[in-house]
C-alpha cells in the first residue's frame, strides 16, 4: 500500500530527525523556555519582520487553533469563517467546548472574501435584535484551505483592511503554510504585517509535531502563556519543538520541504488532468482532489491509500491524494503510471 | 402606538394578576418546593397524562434552553435544530456558552423532517473522520416554530420515532406552545408521549413569565435542579411560578388565550390576504409574515409598532405582526381598516 | 408555623406590588429598554452619583454573579473571594461552569482583608510555576456577607485601594445591600466611587424578584447586555424589573424596609442574648445566628422555621433567623416570648 | 549545572530512541489507529489483566486529567481531590475551563483518605441546600503525588470500596507510575482492578512525551476518542506514542526505569539525612524535600538545579530534588559529596 492519504503517515525528515537525536542527552529546562526555542523564535522572528512578536511552540493545529481563539474572543463573540474550515468541520467541537459559536460563511473553494466579512458585521449591528445575536469577534482563514487553495496577497490584504476597519482579529491558520508560500504570493513578512496572529505548520511539512504561533498583536499576546497551560499545551519537553524548529528554519529546510510536496503533488494533478478527470477543486497545493468514475476508484485503491471526499454524481467521486516531505518519487512514478492504464 | 411587534409588551392576563395578589402575603418555602408549585405541577402531570414526569417551572426560554440542552449532552454532542431555530439565531451563543455546537439544518418555513434528521445520523457515522466532528445528541424543535408554522401530529410522531431509533433524546421548545395547541392537531399528552422534554410557555401566553419544563425522560430529570440552580434560574420566591401556573391551567386558560391569540391573528392574515399582500410563510398561529410594498410598510408604522424581518426584492419587506393574550378587538379592528386604506 | 428561615418567604411589599397592578395594562417594548426601566435607571444613578454608570436590571443573583464574572475574566483568571461567598458554596458550580476558578480565602466572620487580596496576588506572580496557577483576575466581595456581617467604609476603602493598584476589577454582590446600607457607614454613592460593579438586590428587600446591577467600569459595561442575554437573564416583560425598582427607590423606600428588616433582627439578637447564647457571629444585619441548646432548638422548630447552620459541639448548634420586609411585630414577639421561656 | 529540577530536562531514553529511528521511514495511518499503537495497546492490557480496556495514549498529563475528567462528569459535578492535587494547583484552571469545579480536601503528605471522601459525601446529601452545591462527581489520586508519596495497596482498595459505594469513578493520575509502582505494593493489575480510569506516564520517564491512558469502565470509555480529538489530544503521527509505548512496556523497561529513578533519589535521600536536615515530606519516590538552611541551599545553587518549595520558617526552606531516566551516577555522586561538604 503506498499512502496518499494525509501529509502525516511518515516520521520526520532527516534533518528534523538528526536535530533530535544529536541534542537528545542534553539536559535543559522545561517548557519551552530553553536556549532552543529561545534560538528558533528568533528565526522566526528575523524570517517574519516582526522583532516584537510572541512566538510559541505547540505540538498540534487543534491545540493552536483552540488557544488562540480563546485568548482572543470574550464571552458573547464569535469566530467567522469559511463554512468548511477547519475549526467549524474537523475538530469535534473545541472551539464551541471553549464558549464560543463558529460563524461560518459560504465559501468557494474554500476561501472566503473581505466583502463577506464586512457585509455579515453590516448586517449584524443593523439588525434589531444584534444583542441577542452572537457578535462576529475575529476572523479565521486557513492557508492554504482545507481544499488546498491559497488566498492571493492582494486578497489577503483587503481581507485585513476590514478586519482592522471592523476591530477583528485576523488569524490565519498555517498548518499547511510551507505549501502556501511555496504555491502563492504571499510571504512570511506579508503575514507577519497582515494578521494579529498566524502560524507556521510543522507536522504536515516534515516535523514529528509541532505547530509555530506567531503573535504580532501584543494584547493577544499577553498571557498567553497560561492559555497554553490552561489547554494542554504546555509540552514538559518543550525543547523538543525548539529544537526541530531550528532545523526546520535552517537554510530555508520548511521553504524546500514545501516546494517538493507542492512539485510532486502537481504531478499527480497533470496526470488527472491528461487521463480527463475533472478537478473537485483548482488546488495549487500539495492537496489534490480528482473527480474519479467509481470504477477507476475502486483499482487505485487496491495499491493506493487516499480519501474519499464527497459522491459528486451517480458514479463518480471527488476523492483527495495528499503528497508529504517523504512521498518518493518512484511512488510518484508507480501512480502516474497506475493512472494512465486506467 | 399600537404594538403588535411581540406577544410580551404588557403585564398580565387579569386572572394570573388576580393570583399573585390574592397570594401576596403567604409565607412559603422559596425555590420551587411549596404547595402551590406542586399543585400546579400535579395539573400539569394530569394534564398530560405523564404521571411520573418531572416539571419545573424556569424564568425564560433561553433559560429553559441552556438548562434542557446542557442537561442532556456529553461534551462531544451537539444539538440538532433548524437553522432557522432560536437557539441557533436568537440566544447570543447560550448554548455554545455550556460547550456545544448547534448543529443547524436546512428548515422549511422554520421546519424540519424525520428524514433530514436521519440522514444526518447516517452520514455522521458513515463519515470516515467522524471522531473529528461533533456527534449529533439530541433534537430541538419549535412548536410552533420561529416562523409560526407548527408540525402536524404526524409529523412530530415520525420525528419522535426517528429519534428513538437514533437514541436522540428529543426536546420541544413550546415558548408559544398555548398558540400550537390551538393550531395544530398535536396534544399535550402526545407531547407527553412523544418527547424526553418539552415546555408550556407562559410568558408569550398571558403569565408575568415562566415556562414550565416537562422531563419525561428520567435520566434527564435526574439532579435537574442543580443544573436549573447553576443556570441562575432557581427563583428564590419559586412559588410565583406555582402560583401562575396553577391559574393558567386551571379550566384551560391556557388554551383559551392560545385560542384567542391565534383567532386575533387570523383576522389580520385575512385582512393581508384580502388586500392582496403574499404571506412569508403559510403561519396558522399568532405571528404573522405579510410581505409588504415599502410605502405601505412606512405609513403602518406610523401607528402601529411590528418587526421588520427581512428585505425580499427592491421595494418589498417581510415583516411581522404578532397578536398576545391582550390584544383588543378595537386594535385589530382599526389595524385593519387602516390595512384596507392603504 | 412562623418563617424566619430566610428572607423571601412572602410575594412583594404593597408598593411594589401596587405599582406592578397600576402598570399591568400598559402596553411597552420588552427586554428592559421601556420608559419604566430607563426612569429607573436614572433614579439609580442619581441617588449613586454615577451618572456615566451602565444600570442593568436581572432577575436574581447568582444571575447576576454569574454574568458579572463573565464579563470581566479573561479565560486564564479566577475570581478572589471569601472562601466563604456565595459563589464558592452555594450556586451549584456556576462560576466554574463558565469556565473561571473562585479562589477562596480563609474569611473572618465572612469578610477578607485588602492585605490578604494583596498578598495572594504577591504570591502568585512570584512564583516560579505561575503560568500554570489560576491568575487572580477579580475581586468579589459579599455586602452583607454571607453571614450578616459588614464591611465599613475604611475597610471597603483599603480594599479598593489595594484593588486598583493590582488591576483587579472590585465586584460587591449586595443580594442584601439595603440592609447592609442600614447597619454599616457605607452609602450607595462610596460603592459607586469604590467598585467596577455592585449591585443593590431587591430580591430579599420586598420585591416580587430582581437585582440592579450598577457598573462603572464601562469595558465592563461594553457589550454588558449580550452577556445578559447569553446568560438567559434577558427578561422578555422587562418593564417589571423597572417597574419594581421605579417604587423601591421612590422616597427611599428600600433604605426604610433595609431599616426595618435590620431592626426586627435586632430585636431577635438581643432577645437570645439576654437569653444567654453565644452569637455564631457578630452581625448586625437582618441575619443572626444564635448557638442553641440542642433540645431549645428542637423546641422552638415546632412553631418556628429557620435555618441549620452548623453543629459547633455536641449538645450546641448554630442557627440562622431571617427577618424580612414583611416579617410582623406580633410574630417577632411571640418568637421572643418563646424565647424567653426556654 | 547539573539538572535535578524536574524529571524531564533530557530527550527519550536510548532504547525509546531507537524505536523512534528505526521506524522513522514507515508509513502508517494517523491518529492512532496503526499497528504500533495496538500492539502497544495490547501489551499494556495484558500487564493490567484488562483484557476489554480501552487505552488511549495523549501526549502529555494535563490534556490527559482534563480529557479524562470532561468524559465522567455532568454539569453540576465536581472532582474531588487532594487540595494540593496537580489539577487544583498547577493546571492553569484547566478542570474549570471545562465547566468543573475542583472539590479540594486537606490533604497529608498530598493523600487523602477513604473516610474524608465518604464524609464529604454524607455532609453533601445531607445538606438542606445541597442542590445550591457542587455535587461531588469522580475521584482524583495522584500515585506518587506530587508530594511524591505513595497509597499502599490497602488505602487504594479502601478508597476503591467508597467510591464504588458512592458511585464515583476513581481516576489515577500516574504521571510518575513508575516511580509508584518501584516504591509501593500496588501493581498494574491492582490499578486495573480498583479503578476506573487510570494513567502510566511515559514522559517523567524515559519518553519524549506520552502517557497512556487505561478505561475499565466502559461507559467512560464510549467516544473517548471524540474528546481526545477536542481537547486537541489527536496526535496526527499517533504512531509516535504507540512506537515509544511498545518500546516502554517491551521487558519491563518502564519498571526499570521506575527502579533506577527511586534509587538514585534514595541515595539522595540517605544524604540528605545524614547530615541532619529535616525531610519536609516522607517521600519514598523520586521526588527529594530536604529542608535546607537558607546558607547551604544558596550554596548548592551554584552547580544544581532544583526547586524552591516552600519557606518553613526564618532561615530554612524545603526545595525539592528529582531524579529522572538521566540521572547520573557521577552527578548524584557530586552532588552528595557537595552535600557532605556544606
Amino acid at each position: 500500500m503506498i499512502r496518499f492519504e494525509c501529509d502525516y503517515t511518515t516520521g520526520a525528515h532527516p534533518k528534523i530527525l538528526e536535530a533530535l537525536v544529536s541534542t537528545n542527552g542534553e539536559s535543559t529546562p522545561g517548557y519551552g523556555v530553553d536556549e532552543h526555542c529561545e534560538h528558533a523564535r528568533d528565526m522566526l522572528r528575523a524570517l517574519c519582520q516582526t522583532p516584537d512578536a510572541g512566538v510559541h511552540f505547540l505540538v498540534g493545529g487543534t491545540q493552536a487553533n483552540t488557544t488562540v481563539i480563546a485568548a482572543i474572543l470574550r464571552p458573547h463573540q464569535g469566530v467567522l469563517c469559511a463554512e468548511t474550515g477547519h475549526i467549524n468541520v474537523h475538530e469535534s467541537g473545541a472551539i464551541e467546548a471553549t464558549g464560543h459559536k463558529v460563524l461560518g460563511l459560504p465559501a468557494s473553494e474554500g476561501k472566503i472574501t473581505a466583502g463577506q466579512i464586512d457585509l455579515y458585521c453590516q448586517e449584524h449591528f443593523d439588525n434589531a435584535a444584534w444583542e441577542h445575536m452572537v457578535q462576529p469577534g475575529m476572523v479565521y482563514l486557513s492557508l492554504p484551505t482545507e481544499l488546498g487553495t491559497v488566498y492571493t496577497l492582494a486578497e489577503l490584504e483587503e481581507i485585513s483592511a476590514v478586519c482592522r476597519r471592523r476591530k477583528l482579529p485576523l488569524f490565519v491558520d498555517g498548518a499547511r503554510l510551507a505549501c502556501g508560500l511555496a504555491a502563492s504570493d504571499v510571504t512570511l513578512p506579508d503575514l507577519g504585517r497582515l494578521c494579529d496572529v498566524f502560524y507556521l505548520g510543522g507536522t504536515k511539512a516534515g516535523l514529528l509535531f509541532g505547530e509555530a504561533v506567531v503573535i504580532t498583536n501584543p494584547n493577544i499576546d499577553h498571557d498567553f502563556r497560561y492559555l497554553i497551560k490552561q489547554h494542554g499545551g504546555m509540552l514538559a519537553k518543550g525543547r523538543l519543538l525548539g529544537v526541530q524548529f531550528e532545523a526546520f528554519l535552517e537554510d530555508g529546510l520548511f521553504l524546500d520541504i514545501g516546494k517538493k510536496e507542492v512539485s510532486q503533488a502537481l504531478r499527480l494533478r497533470r496526470a488527472f488532468e491528461e487521463k480527463g478527470y475533472p478537478l473537485f477543486v483548482n488546488s495549487p497545493t500539495n492537496q489534490q482532489f480528482p473527480v474519479l468514475p467509481d470504477g477507476h476508484m475502486a483499482a487505485l485503491e487496491k495499491n493506493y491509500s487516499f480519501e474519499v471526499w464527497e459522491k459528486t454524481d451517480e458514479g463518480h467521486t471527488a476523492v483527495r491524494f495528499c503528497t508529504s516531505w517523504s512521498t518518493a518519487d518512484g511512488d510518484v512514478d508507480a501512480l502516474i503510471a497506475d493512472i494512465q492504464k486506467l
